[in-house]
């Protein structure tokens, strides 16, 4: 399992007010915190806090000062990407393109020129698609592109959209159903991905939400997420998932034995 | 989802005790705890406390003084079950039959006879199977067995068999893979069930793999099991996975709907 801690988010208002006062102890702290935690991957997100690119190439590096942890650069702005990218130590994942022509044209280049990854969002500008076929359609166009433009499986994430189960519950099954696909798309198949955060948005069991969803996308064959490293039980819960999976070797520690071979 | 309560069985210490001591209260107590916290069924076993058809038909006789809910009857002795069937005020499950020819003509008549359920253990005399064939293979005979006794698909539960992680971890998986083929086996399909609490047996884990295994077994359409349905977080977890499945309808208090439409 890929974990991608999710914390450092423009979206969250104590990074919000770190952004806004070029505060770096709040962002160095949550780094620290995903890393320790097991995150193989720490995403760096803006949101609303700011539009300028030195605002971004300065959250990069001053995630790049506190942990050694490669970045998935969470950006809904092509025109930063290349500069972005530049800036990190380690070859980032770009997160993310959707299936339309136009981003897959400003994306995919760049990921090959720098040896990124890059998340593949299964939508595109009609929106996000409210059944399963639609969701493979354009899950396998992002990933025939990716694949056409020599970027490998194990580079590409197919992240079929989380909707969230209080306003959209009919659909979350869909999802479930195309992580199913998407695994017998290639072989190797490509990681799959959810921003598991969405799935509680609003909701009142936000904790409980988000672990049995996690679970029931790895049964189904998911290997990565955006969520929540510093959740224990969220983490446990994979974690004995894959063990069930027999993806790790079971011993009376396996918790532990799994948490020390990511420190590593 | 169905559930089971398991805890009125001779394996655990103080059923053993009541059953010696004819002592109806510890039973009692557990029937209404159980019932309280949303059980379907009642399972009694007398585990190897006796084996006296007089000590089964006063386990039955109590519980049924003190709950109405239904009881499954636990039994490897086939001499006895007609006489427990007898004892039960609504038609119970007879739990188990394997796929022997042998224990299909004792017990499916009985079935027939009395109207009650079946579950359908996947296995025979050689054990239980090591592979996903052979389950399927066993879990066909009982159902074509039973289907052609005139028993109907929703009187019959398929039970894949439950290995321990801690034992036969690489077996484990197996049983998921049973379970997703089952749900095909008709239309309507069977119920399938797990003893659940095998899978953690001798683990330090053991609510957490029970939980994290009831949910991925969920997914892949298991629709009732065996277990401790008075441990709260484990039930939270499998309402939440059906409400994700969109087999209940979602509201912000959908753990408490789900819970008041039980007792109704």
């Amino acid at each position: 399992m890929l974990f991608i801690g999710e914390r450092i988010n423009g979206g969250f208002k104590d990074i919000q007010q770190a952004i806004k006062e070029k505060d770096k102890s709040i962002i160095q702290q949550w780094a620290k915190m995903q890393v320790e935690a097991g995150a193989d991957y720490i995403d760096v997100n803006m949101g609303a806090a700011s539009n300028k690119l030195d605002d971004f190439i300065w959250m990069l590096e001053t995630v790049q000062e506190t942990v050694n942890t490669p970045l998935s650069i969470d950006s809904n702005k092509p025109a930063f990407l290349e500069k972005l990218v530049k800036t990190c130590k380690h070859p980032p994942i770009i997160n993310s393109t959707t299936a339309d022509q136009e981003k897959l044209d400003q994306i995919l280049p760049l990921a090959v020129e720098y040896n990124t990854s890059i998340i593949g969002l299964c939508m595109d500008k009609k929106g996000a698609p409210q059944d399963v076929a639609t969701r493979i359609e354009l899950g396998a166009q992002i990933f025939s592109a990716a694949i056409e433009s020599g970027i490998s499986e194990d580079r590409i994430f197919l992240d079929p959209v989380t909707m969230p189960l209080r306003y959209l519950q009919e659909q979350v099954k869909n999802q479930i159903e195309a992580i199913k696909q998407f695994t017998v798309l290639s072989s190797p198949p490509p990681h799959i991905i959810v921003g598991l955060s969405n799935i509680a948005s609003k909701s009142k069991q936000v904790h409980l939400i988000n672990k049995v969803f996690l679970v029931m996308c790895i049964e189904a064959g998911l290997d990565a997420a955006i969520c929540d490293v510093t959740d224990e039980e969220l983490v446990d819960s994979a974690i004995t998932a894959e063990v069930i999976l027999n993806k790790h070797i079971y011993s009376d520690s396996y918790l532990k034995a799994y948490r020390d071979s990511k420190k590593k």
